[in-house]
């Protein structure tokens, strides 16, 4: 994709911001990632348990679940807790229930055994893309703590939950060019904003195009030129994970 | 689109369900409409109010929004109702926030003034589709909401707030085919399962596209070809809507 | 009893609305009415499921409960919905233990054996005498449910877990003069108002008179005039019902 | 009324069980009550303060309302708190809107200008009738709250708020026998269940009668024998009131 | 501790409010009290009940724990009742715990067997120091609930739960002087307010002391003023329990 | 204090973990801090705004306060989100409550002028002593908050809001022996657990000391070694707090 115009922070249409993925953040977690997407920072905490919830009981397969949300001042101006409101906002409820169904859609419950692993999404720093550094540090917490059941025995040496990688990013269309990876400055003007889940073979599992407003409706060219922007941008994320995951993290102290 | 094989109820793979369209269905809101994709049922009611809420004041714009929720008995069996259980579902959330970016995309909220439009959208009888029903049907009750606020000399005789029409259906893969609006049988074997809401103009406004569990991530032909059966049934819809709009409606009795 | 003075709809003291009962207007509800009085139209849907709450266990008797609720737009002008409120209020709590405890004084819960029966009534539109409608579509759901587990074999053929009929409606007091189901506008001028619940032998299950605010509080004579015209009204109700249930309701498609 | 039959605590069929009522047992509230029926004891206080709810201002009425709830450990075996529970069941919200109803019956809100009154009845010890209680304790306690404003001089010195007194009793079956004021072992056993609210002037405010269970429901005569043992029942208590209104109350120390 | 200055209400600065103790103030509870510091009076009721919470199952210890909470005109002026509000608030939990873990300060839960003990403290009426009548009255509430248990057999006749007795009471810095039981006015202009619970046997359980507002901080001294105070409160208070405990309490009737 | 033993991490009984401050952790609040206490580590982010909640308005006085919470996964296991359970618990309610009095008693609230400081303490890994470092790390974003706002023009050049330093420390006995700065392993088997908080000057704002269970209650020797050993504590944190606040922060990027 040529780009004539550059992004009010350097950026070509097709570049992602820097991405850092830093593994075993914590020291308490099975796996745990701080991914950073440019300013947004989202801590990746995945907790294995044995066990699963009731309605699957007996049935032999595993279950991967995911919670999202953010710090208060993760945003430019402070927000209310969830919590002290006493209710889970609806996009809270929709962005967990995205993370969720994108890890579970490259894990083999079955090869799981029957236990549970919870990756806790919680966004310290908030500049557009939270989502979708959720899903893609997301992962690399469950790889790592899917790794940390082997070496416990809690699953078998050659089972194999994973059947793909995953990640994700958003696309959009500001000031009338398609561009991947906004910022919250690009994503509060945009028109169109898509935020595409794909595996590391690249095959698709969410595709969640919206237009924003009167007149934002966009036509088939256009939702491809952003298909096309999006599947770059995630073989770029999956090199990324791929390279976090060849080096050794820090020692976790216990 | 060719189609070899027939569905489990007759119907070839593009094909709608039987769309019933019964404007007026009550006698209180400013607009209403009972809608029927087969036998799912869903009750739109559009309430028209002066005002807008607090973060909009004194900007000149109005307001469109939506609710959604289904009777405990509209499925095949009983589900808790959400105000017993105190809190609202995810699912319920996320649905609720779709039907209004739907209809606010097609609304001029400068046209319509400082006043307010809420969809509530109560599914009566769900087999799937209840949400893409709930985005054809609450458009046409917002249609007849603001000719009724034009008629009470609410909104100016001149005010276009209507930019275009909305209209949305399911697509998805069922036993290895592309399929157009998914009953419940067959939404609930389905590996991919997209919603497309669509201008009456044949834009783009929502697509959502999910692949349910591992293994079933889909390729770009794949999606290509659920875009194409979406196009093709929201422009089915958009002339059922179009049929409706045209008919006198019942008297309402007041 | 004579009535000088029509009502504001044309109606004696002593005439009820018109009453319709739809059976089957649900597919999936074991049992299911759509009930009309007048402009009041309820939805009333009793579901059977096998099991009784954990207190019942072991005991040998069934259950039947039901749940009331208004649809936000089914008012003169938009309610919040009470699972957005997070609370259910006290008059919703208070109208679905009435219609429960209604429809439990014809039950032989021994008979019922081991199951429940839930009976949701959701209001579609409200016009006055949404508790007493409910009542009477209730019972007829009630019977169409336990006709379709005798059927299914989940209750003996020969039990007989209906020991009577109910049904109820309003009187109050109305510009001075007691009169018979009052519609809202009517409800909402009335000094005195009384809901009455008889079995179709005409016995009271529930008699509920209030008189609402300074100086409508009635005299022994005026508490016998209301309980003569009740009388009367769940009579004409008990013939409906019985009307109703002899015709062969429509097919359910499932 | 002759009673061959008696009572397991000796009483007559039309016996009232002792009331004793104890004025300003609080120190801080405006009007305060411990009423007692037997072992039922419920505290009563009325909080006067100036101004309205939202929905009455600037019409120069005023409002009464009431709060009622039972102590945790006031039933023979420990309840769970509504506070913890996070929601108000809905016997509670149905009592409290009774006490509220049968308070503002005798109440000319336009005397009272735009002032309101809320009576908190607090259930310290229950042994059936804490509702009829409360009804007959609040009066008391907002004739004093009346009182204690018009000496502060926040209502006029020739108003007169109070257009009549109020009092409230339970009848019911017991045993085949009509008897009064049920205390909680006989509550539990009844067949019908009957609270009655009446004014000092001998009218009904509120008849609430219920048959419990199958097979209970009563005919005309069986209605008309209670409420005569309840007129009965509420000119007693309307005398033991005016008693305890005409004795000085304890000195409050503030 | 000499005192050149009075109190508002003529007190020494080491002096105890006016104590009163009463017994068995209800009939239904295993142990009640209610306790009275001056005008402060709060109902502390204990209930004895087999079993043991989940968590605890098992291991052949008992349970016990206390909730508070302050009825709406027990303060001077009326406050919102926590049920209705849907949550307990900070101040009401912290209370709550600070008298379960004053009471399991003295129980050995190994001797009182699988059992709780649920003590609730409901302030009747307010005028300072409402936690430290609580802890000192539920501690002899707790003594009768164990002894009525010993009487039923419920815990061995030679079992001693009881290692110790436990009272408290604030003390705080008013106007530059340090004294002991702070009521209400003085509550509200204290600098300090030091909260101490100590055993009958003289040694410390909690010490919560806080310096209220900017440049309120305390220094050694004054912190250790505030020590010698409330140990001599606390004996006092002990006395007064023994004392009490020592009479026969009135007969519960049930 | 001589110490003969060491402790289970090699630290001396009045040692401190190793404190590490990092100003500036967030790019958008006006102050953050992330502190570490060893392993325990906490994201302090203070945010300004104009303006005071409505029962301060007009009074000319600004408001502090703060609110903590702990991830889910900062514990050892995980625990659920108080948001998805809907409410707050005891635990969280206490300590935001003591943060914000810690900070208030530094605060000249008049200085400060009609505007609000929320500080958020969100606990990333917790091992022992959140709320003292979540005190201890609010101090410095306080200051850096009031010099942000200073610098914006939002409170005076000349204005000194901050009357004094504040920080926090717990102190306990461990195996008989009174210990400094408890990690969680020493926390959860202390027989007495204290919080101290003391003003940069050495005064205290707040004690909290705990005798966990039976038999644990101290003396007050005890109470005096566990004062002494705080005392040391929190003015090695002042220092620490100084240190930091000496250095020129990174640089935020906005």
């Amino acid at each position: 994709m040529t780009s004539q115009q550059t992004r009010h922070d350097g950026r070509a249409p097709s570049d992602l911001r820097e991405v850092r993925i830093t593994r075993n953040w914590l020291d308490h977690a099975e796996g745990s990632v701080l991914i950073e997407f440019g300013r947004t920072r989202v801590l990746c905490a995945a907790s294995f348990t044995e066990g699963v919830p009731r309605w699957l009981k007996g049935k032999g397969t595993g279950w991967v679940t995911s919670e999202y949300e953010m710090l208060p001042r993760s945003t430019n101006t402070r927000s209310d807790r969830e919590s002290r409101k006493g209710k889970v906002g609806g996009r809270t409820h929709e962005i967990s229930r995205l993370i969720g169904r994108a890890l579970r859609a490259v894990i083999d419950t079955k090869a799981l055994g029957e236990n549970t692993i919870v990756v806790d999404c919680d966004v310290l720093q908030a500049d557009g893309g939270t989502r979708t550094a959720s899903i893609t540090g997301a992962y690399v917490a469950l790889v790592d703590a899917i790794e940390d059941a082997r070496a416990k025995g809690l699953i078998a040496k050659d089972a194999a939950p994973l059947v793909d990688s995953i990640a994700a990013v958003s696309v959009g269309v500001v000031g009338g060019q398609p561009v991947l990876d906004l910022d919250y400055p690009e994503d509060s003007t945009a028109d169109t904003d898509m935020n595409v889940v794909m595996t590391g073979s690249g095959r698709y599992v969410e595709v969640q195009g919206t237009a924003e407003g009167a007149d934002a409706a966009f036509d088939r060219d256009r939702l491809n030129a952003l298909l096309d922007l999006a599947a770059a941008g995630c073989a770029d994320l999956t090199s990324a994970q791929q390279q976090a995951l060849a080096e050794a993290p820090r020692e976790r102290s216990r």
